[in-house]
Parts: structure tokens; sequence; C-alpha cells
């Protein structure tokens, strides 16, 4: 029974998701990604958990260990989000030595935990005194929110309680500190509010939703002496604009969307639905990435997204996927499909290289001082939380309602659901991203009647869709959920055609740094330019002819089989002289015809260094 | 005997600066914004200073007021520096009023001097336990330095001691106290190592320029903890690259140079020139505004120069003008007086609002969100700053060397000076920045060889230039002094011809956000293009043909008298929808012809609020 979220008795959701261990990928693109993580990723993250001290830590507060803490305050939630991980992982595959290691790490998590049910091996011994007297800046809450959510993952793709006893009894300890007739109180960076419902949803217990849902309302009321970075400058209702530190502001959206699906409260979902407008439209990068400052990690002004400088923190985007997933659950809009699908590919998958060791934290969009990802951090937030969302993907996949069956991105996959009591299968045919071709082959226990919603993604302006060969009549539009409800046979052929014409994407030119330049984007990919396919000439200096697209190709050679984009442009070689200002006379500019190549954003800095760009500039001639 | 800078004795500095009391302004641009200082600034901002408690703060250290410390920690040097401007505004005008102000002023300073010479109305009764004990933060030694700096220059221009005294009594404190021989330290914000030189060369007294030296030198040994924000994170002889906070930076920079001119020391002129050329060439905006960042105020990487989030705060503009003002007098090298020029018109003017009472801290090159000055600020540093440096102005035109007269700013003005123990007069004729036309009329007490050199700015690339009619042969070269080597006698006249024909400036295009963006220039000036004087089109839609510059034309009706540009420019009106990213199939671009309107960027945001960019799109259709 392991879902990523389990909506399937929210009242306020319209759906609830497919099983993460009833969606078998058999794709080209996640399950290598998949084998990769399990094979490569997750051990070696151990290693790093080890080797910098993170369980030491607990080893140290269980008493197992001398020395002294190490690392930042908040490591144990690295060590966390590593168990969810796993626990995803091992919900559909088997993998001996991965769920001993697990086992190995939740034995010492357990024995870290104070008889009070407190845990948080920064506050042991020594500091066992400071408890809960920071909450703006120290991170319990966040960290006993990351315990919450491994452990209801792994229990839910286990069976193993012993985690989630150890949260449960975290979860009932922060209960009795805190809440309307105890101490005030909220998390100074969210967390454990979507960390809270769950366990309710995993539990039934009334009482952790009611936490989830004090922490949202103590906010923006001075109670921790927050401000903007925190999102505690005003209470959640009445926000309308995101700022702040921005995987603190969505995650705390996450957590709200969550109370929302649990408690149908409107004037939540009229701030989640502000706080969106004001990130879709006027705070996130084309590629899904969110918060551009550097300073304090934070979302910027409206409009203000620069590229080479631009921060958009791999948390981030993962939080944009977290937070898109829940509206959708709520709400079945395809708008938060297309941006879920959109921070996926090109704002979450940057972060990890191709060989699973590495990881980008910031994702700039254009580059010359040979940014590269790294093996780790000394705050290492990102790696553990790819690893987790990656190892859920199948989960993110489908959902189900009481009329049907939602499909919300493709890949090639065999899945089974439980729709009014009968199991139906679906076979999932496709090469996506590379190809927009999909076949769903239906196959359900027995005849029955029920919705088949496909997403279109809002990239989509011409997708075709046929049952058994039949066209279907209905206008098919772009960003939405198509809907095809009939009685369904084993063996029903369902195909959608969603063709991937190479597009040039423009910004609004209030982004003072893309006004006159385009972004490539095919199917739900965002391109780049990488110097190491471009020799001819600086990618910084290349100028796109309006109107004359690159062409799709197919090069199963590069970078894990991608499909590139090749062109031809105005390479423009101005003389500066190194100088920072000149006069346009002085200035000469020769303009030579080249050829260019773009490589899907997420594959880039793994080969070469040098310059990359996502916004080109273009031209009229 | 009033100088900015009195190099008159430094064995290491080219020149020295004419006598602020012996420029006499008569022109329609300059002048009457030093009576508006004189007659509406100084005396409102004396208000400012009693209002917001700055000047009962050394009440209350003398004793004679009762209650807290009101502001800032470092508040005194707000009125320090009111002070040296009042200083210099008396050099040259008589104004009894100003003048009864700064006493009441000095005589409340001279009241909170301790016995022990220290002075620093913070660190008074309940916190004078805690004096120096952190460097690093709190600006005792920065207070320290406006006051020697205010001393000095009111001592110059008055002949009045009392505050000299108070400085002197200080300095020797602070060389008590600190020394080779005694504590380690150095300043967290620089300003007192140029103010230390300045009081060394009215005193003589050489352990003021030993402690400036000693300043310098302690840097980047972790003596006072600072990192690269107070640039302490490496010794100043071995800096290559401007970084830190902006003013910090820059004001070190100041005070090494003047090191330097007393001692000659290569390292430190070496550095100073990679500084130089880092931010000159990599790191200062087109108007010469420094610190692209509001993180921290600070410095960004190469080439991280955002227009609508520019910091470029007015007071490090004011000392990039202090900065190359020492580099001058030290090289006599034409770039360092081009910068000034550049930085003077269009990074510290814009600080100050045409009727004098309001200020920008803050100088975005773009801007849509109704960017406004303000009558004053909680951290006021700017606007004294900026009256300190119109008030001194005069003394910045004109210096003396061994051989001659140096001519570095133009503006209608007679002056006198010393040449050789003979008086020359020199009277300057020119509507400058108006026009480019400049008319010398040289009046030696008797006839006497010379040399005259003029400063060509490197902006003007069609220079002429005659004496008595007849044409100079030799090539005058832009970014130069043009040399005059004579006999001059009374009544010759030197004609120097600046064109000044519109000019379309391009950027390093590693700049992403100019990228196919142009600046209009016309002389020194820097345009922009407000939205009042464009009502055609949003300015920030506006792009401009290449190849056909706008014509400029008079407009003495309008902003106090300017010349405004005017040209044909398309308007493309892309109709997002309120959408972040469009494909570009589905954008309508509208293309209208529409004339535009440029305004001097000093002037910007004196009339209606409305968007406003410098960098212009520009396009070859």
């Amino acid at each position: 029974m392991c879902l990523v979220t389990d909506t399937s008795r929210s009242p306020y959701a319209l759906m609830r998701p497919a099983l993460v261990n009833s969606v078998a990928l058999e794709d080209g693109f996640w399950a290598p990604r998949l084998e990769l993580l399990r094979r490569v990723t997750l051990p070696s993250q151990h290693r790093q958990l080890e080797e910098t001290g993170r369980i030491s830590n607990f080893r140290r507060a269980s008493g197992r260990a001398g020395g002294e803490f190490s690392g930042f305050y908040f490591n144990d939630s690295d060590v966390y989000k590593w168990l969810e991980a796993v626990g995803y992982a091992l919900a559909y595959s088997h993998d001996k030595g991965l769920q001993d290691l697990a086992k190995g790490v939740i034995e010492e998590v357990a024995a870290a935990q104070r008889e009070d049910g407190y845990i948080d091996t920064y506050f042991a011994l020594e500091r066992e005194n400071e408890r809960w007297t920071n909450l703006r800046d120290m991170h319990e809450l966040y960290c006993a929110g990351h315990l919450i959510q491994a452990a209801v993952a792994y229990h839910r793709a286990t069976g193993d309680r012993i985690l989630l006893d150890v949260a449960s009894s975290a979860a009932d300890h922060i209960a009795s500190v805190f809440g309307p007739s105890r101490r005030p109180g909220a998390p100074g960076h969210p967390e454990v509010e979507m960390a809270l419902v769950e366990l309710h949803r995993s539990t039934r217990i009334e009482v952790y939703l009611e936490m989830a849902r004090f922490f949202i309302d103590q906010r923006g009321k001075g109670v921790i002496g927050g401000g903007v970075h925190h999102i505690d400058h005003r209470p959640f209702r009445e926000l309308n604009e995101i700022v702040g530190h921005a995987v603190r502001s969505v995650y705390l959206n996450c957590g709200a969307a969550d109370v929302y699906m649990e408690t149908g409260e409107e004037a939540i979902w009229e701030a989640l639905e502000r706080l969106w407008y004001s990130m879709t439209e006027r705070r996130m990068y084309v590629t899904g990435g969110a918060g551009s400052r550097h300073e304090r990690e934070a979302f910027g002004a409206d409009y203000e997204l620069p590229s080479a400088h631009a921060y958009a923190e791999t948390c981030a985007a993962i939080a944009n996927v977290m937070w898109s997933w829940r509206m959708l659950l709520a709400s079945g809009e395809a708008k938060y499909a297309d941006a879920m699908e959109l921070a996926l590919y090109n704002g979450v998958l940057p972060g990890i290289s191709l060989d699973g060791k590495r990881y980008f934290y910031v994702n700039p969009l254009a580059d010359r001082v040979g940014h590269r990802r790294q093996a780790w951090f000394p705050c290492a937030c990102c790696p553990p939380n790819i690893a987790r969302l990656l190892a859920s993907l199948p989960g993110y996949i489908y959902s189900v309602s009481d009329d049907g069956l939602w499909v919300h991105l493709y890949a090639r996959c065999t899945a089974r659901f439980n729709l009014s009591d009968l199991m139906v299968k679906v076979g999932q045919r496709t090469d996506y991203p590379l190809d927009g071709e999909v076949v769903l082959v239906l196959d359900p226990e027995k005849e029955m009647e029920f919705t088949l919603r496909l997403h279109i993604p809002s990239w989509c302006r011409a997708a075709e869709l046929r049952v058994n060969g039949e066209p279907i009549e209905t206008a098919i539009i772009p960003g939405s959920y198509a809907e095809l409800r009939r009685v369904w046979s084993t063996g029903d052929e369902v195909r959608l055609n969603l063709p991937m014409p190479v597009e040039m994407v423009l910004s609004n030119p209030l982004v003072l740094e893309n006004a006159d330049r385009v972004a490539l984007k095919r199917g739900p990919l965002v391109y780049c330019l990488e110097q190491v396919d471009n020799p001819e000439a600086d990618v910084w200096s290349i100028s796109l002819p309006l109107g004359e697209p690159p062409r799709a190709e197919a090069r199963p050679d590069l970078l894990n089989n991608v499909v590139v984009l090749r062109g031809k442009a105005i390479a423009l070689d101005a003389d500066f002289n190194g100088k920072l200002y000149r006069p346009m006379k002085e200035v000469s500019v020769e303009k030579r015809r080249v050829e260019i190549t773009a490589v899907p954003y997420y594959a880039w800095a793994n080969r070469e260094p040098g310059p990359m760009t996502v916004w080109v500039r273009c031209s009229r001639h």
C-alpha cells in the first residue's frame, strides 16, 4: 500500500495516487535512472552519510559513540530523506543490501530517541536544555518532519513499523508540547506540516492533522519572530505573493495543500491559488526552477530571473513538483500536471549527474564560470531530496478517482489499479520524452465503465487521440485532461499522439535579460546550447534566426540517448577588446553563419566544461 | 588654503588640486546646484540631523541631554559629513546662518569628546567599556575618519581650529591604542585611512600617515576576523579583484592611493591598478555606478550588472569619484579623469533631486516599480555624502603641477592659481555639459612659460584645439591630456571643441542583460527613456533602430535646462496575456513606429513615476 501521498480518504481530494509499487517502469528514460539510483546513488549516499558523521550523530546521541556533534544542526534530515528514498526503492525492488543498510540506520535512529519521544541529535546531551528554544532557526520541527515522511514511506513500502513508531512518538511529543492549549510555535522551516498530515493519513489519528493546521495558523503572528525569509511576515491565508526562502515557501504550500485536502478550507485554497500564479506567472524559471536569489536562497521580485546568477536550488524544484502534485490531487486541473512535468524534467533532473554520483545545488540557466556538480555538500539537502523524489516517481504517473483513471505523466510502464473493487491493468507503450506517441492498452478484470483521463500537456497544440483506431470527435485542448468515458474491455487500445515540434519560447520582456532571446523546447524538455557541441562559436554569442527553428535529430549515442536540436544560426563576434562598454561605431561585429546543436538542459555539464546558455539571442536577419 | 586633498607636498603625487575657493563657478549647471545646496539642502539636512537625534546623541554624550542613544551606532558620521560639506561651502560662500549652524554643531561635538581624546557617542556612558571591542562591525574608526575629514576641510576652509583640535586629539588617541608596538587592528569599514593621510598633510605629523599605512597593512591577516565583505580576506597588496561591500572597498582604495602618494610604494600602486581594471572593465555600470548586489551592498561577479535590480549605491559612486581623483593626482592619466567625470554626472548626481531635497540610496538603471527619492533614510550615509562632494566640486576642476596647469572638468568659471610663485587667472567659458565648446582665456601675472593640459575625454573622438585661433598640429587623442607648452601672456585664448554627437553605446555581451541593447550617451551624459516623455509606448518595449541615433534637441524649459535626444524607434507590443513564457508562434508582436525622447539619467524620477530604462533594446530593422 505504498502511496506517495495517501489521499484515498481525504474528503477534498479529487483523486488518490496509484501505488508506487503497482507501476512498473519499463522505459529507457526513467527505469535506468531508478536502477542507477538503487545500485549507485543510494549506496554512495549512505557512504557519505557515514563519512560525514551524519549517522554517527545518532550513535553519539544514543551513547554508542563519543566525540562532538558534527556538521550542521539540521543534518539528521539528510539521513531521514535517504531512508525515505530507500523505502520507496524497496517498494518495487528487492535489494537485500540496501534493505540491510536501511535497517541498520533505522536501528541507530530508534536508539537515539529520548524516552519522551523527542529526537534530534543536535539537541542531545550537552544541548538537551536548549530543546525547542529557537523554533525560528534551529530546524527541530523540520527534522521531525523528515523523520515522519521517511517513516510513513518506509512503513507503506515495507510494512516495517519500527521507524513509524519512532515517528509517531516524536509526533506525539510535539503534540504534547505545542498546540492551541499548550505552547505557541511554528517551524522556521516548514516541512513538518505535510509530514503530519501524511502521518494522520496513515494512522487516522486526528491530532496530527490538528497540529499541521495549528502550525500553519501560527505563522505571521510574531510567535517565532520570523520575517519574510521564514514566510512568517503575514498569516498564511493573507499571502498574495510568493516570497522568502524558496524551499521554505513551497514546502509550506505543500503542507497547506495537504491540510486543504483534509479540511476543505476555502481561505487556504484561495491563498494557494494566489501563490501559484505569483510563482508561475512572475517568479519561476522556464525550467520550473524557483528562487532566483542567492541572497537567502529566496524568491526574487516579479520578473527578477537572472540566468547566470540564478539560484534555482534543486530542492526548490523538487518542492515545486511536490506542491504541483498536491494541487493536482486536490483540483484535477491540468496546469498543475504541466508544472509538475516541467519541473521534473528541467528543474529536478539537472540536479543529478548522468552517472548518478554528483549533484547540483544551484542551477544557473547560463554559465561560463565552470559550474559543476559536486559529490556532496556540507549542507547536503539536495542529494537525498533528489533521491527520494526519483525513488517515488512511479507513484506520480497515474492516479485514481471515483469515476476512473488519470494519466499525468507518460513513460513505458505496466500498472495495476483497483477501480470500484475491480482490477484494471494498463500497459503504456511510448518512447516519451524522446517521442510523443503513447499507446495505452487496457485490461480490466471484466468489462467495466469508467473515465480515462489523459493529460494533454499545455506545450502540445496538436494532440490526436484514437480509441481502437477511431479518432475522437471532441476537441482536444492543450493544458487539459482529455476524458474518455466508456465501457472498457480487455485489449482496448488508446492511442495518444503528442507531436513534439521544436518550439522557440519567448519570455515576457519584463524579464529584462530574456528580451530578444528565445529558449528552445521540444515536448516537455527545455534545451540549452553547450559549448562542447558548438565548436564554431561561443554559445553566448550565437543568435538564432527567428522563424527557422532547429530540427530534431535522434542521437542514441549521446548523453544516454537524447534528441538533439540542430540548425543554422549567426555568430556575432563583437570585439570589445576586454572593455565593458564601447561606442557602437567602434565595435566591429563580425557575423558568421554557424551550425548549432542544442541538448536537453537536464543533461548539461556531463562532459567537458564550457559556456552554456538556455536563453539564446535571436534576430530577424 | 582649502584643498580637497592637499597633495602639494606629497612626493609621489604628480599634481596638487586648485583651491576650492579659488575657482568661482559661474555656469548654468553646477553653480545653481551649489547655490541650492547652500540654501536648501544643507539647512534641510541640519533639520534632519536634529530631528532624528543625531546631534542629540552628542548632547547626550556630553551630559547636556538625557535619554537613549538614537539610531544606528554609526550616526555620528552623518553629522561629520554634513560639517565637511558646510566647511567647503563656507570656503567660497558667505552664509552667516550656515556658519552659525555649523559652529553650534561643532561646539556640541567638542563637548562630547572624552578627556583621552576618544569620541564616539554610541560608546559613551553605558557602553564606555565596549570601546574598541569590535573593530569589524562597530564603525568607531569609520566615524573617527569622518570627523577627521570634516575637521580638516572645515579648518582649511574657515581657519577655525576647534574641530581640528578635536580631530587631532581623536587621532592621537587612536595612535595611542593601535599601532605596530601597540594593539593590532583595522577598521571593518575603511575611511579613516584617507582621513589620517589628509590630517598628516594638514599637520605634517608623521604618526598619522604611519597609522593610515598600519591600518592598510593589518588587513587580510585575521586581525579583526572580517571576510570578503570587509575586504579583510586577503592582504591589500595581494588583491586582484574588486570585491565586498562597494563603499568599503572603494574607500579602502582611496586610503591606499593616499598612502601611495606619500610613500611611493609600488606594491600598493600595482594592487590599485589591478582593482581599477577589475572594476571598470568588469564590475561597473555604464553610469559609473559600483556594487551591483543588494546582498550586502556588494560588488558582484564579473559582468553581473543587472539593471532593474542594480544596487549602485550613491555613496559608492561618490567613492568612485574620490578614488578616481586620487589615482589621477598620482598618475596624471586621463582614464581616471574619464571615470571621475562619468561617475560624477551619472552615478552621483542622480542621487539628489532637482529640488535638492530628496535622495536616492539605490540607483537602478531600469525601473517600473516606482523607485523614488526619499527625504532621508534611517541609514543616511548618502545625503550628506552627496552634499560634501558637491560642496567641494570647485576643487576638482583644475590642478597644478610643477610645470603647469591641468584642466580635468569643464564648467564656466573663473579661477586663480599660483604657478611658480606667479598668479595666473583663467577664465573658462562653456555651456558644458550641454555643449562641448570650451574657451579658456589666460591671464598670467606676467608672461610665463608653462604647460596647459586639457582633458580630452575618452568619449570625444573629434576634439579640436586652437590657441589664439591657430589649430594645433599634433594629434588629439581621446582619453588623454592635450599638452600645450608655450609662453603664455594675458588674453591668450585656448579654444577646445569637444563635439558631442549622440552615441549608441554597446555593452560587452557577457553582461547577459545588455546584449542586443544600447545605451544612449551624449558628451559625458548617459541618457534614459522615461515613461513621462514617451506616451506612445512602454519604454521597456521600445527598440531603437541601429545606425540611426536620435538627434539632440535643446530643451531649456525641461528639467532645469537639458538637451534631450529625440528619434524614431519601434515599439514591440508583445501579447503575453500575463504569462511569463509563451511559444513564439502564439505571441503576436505588433510593431509600431514611435517617436522617442530620452533625458539625462541624472534627471530621472523628478516628474511623474513610470517605467524607465537606460539600456534600450535595439534592432536592425
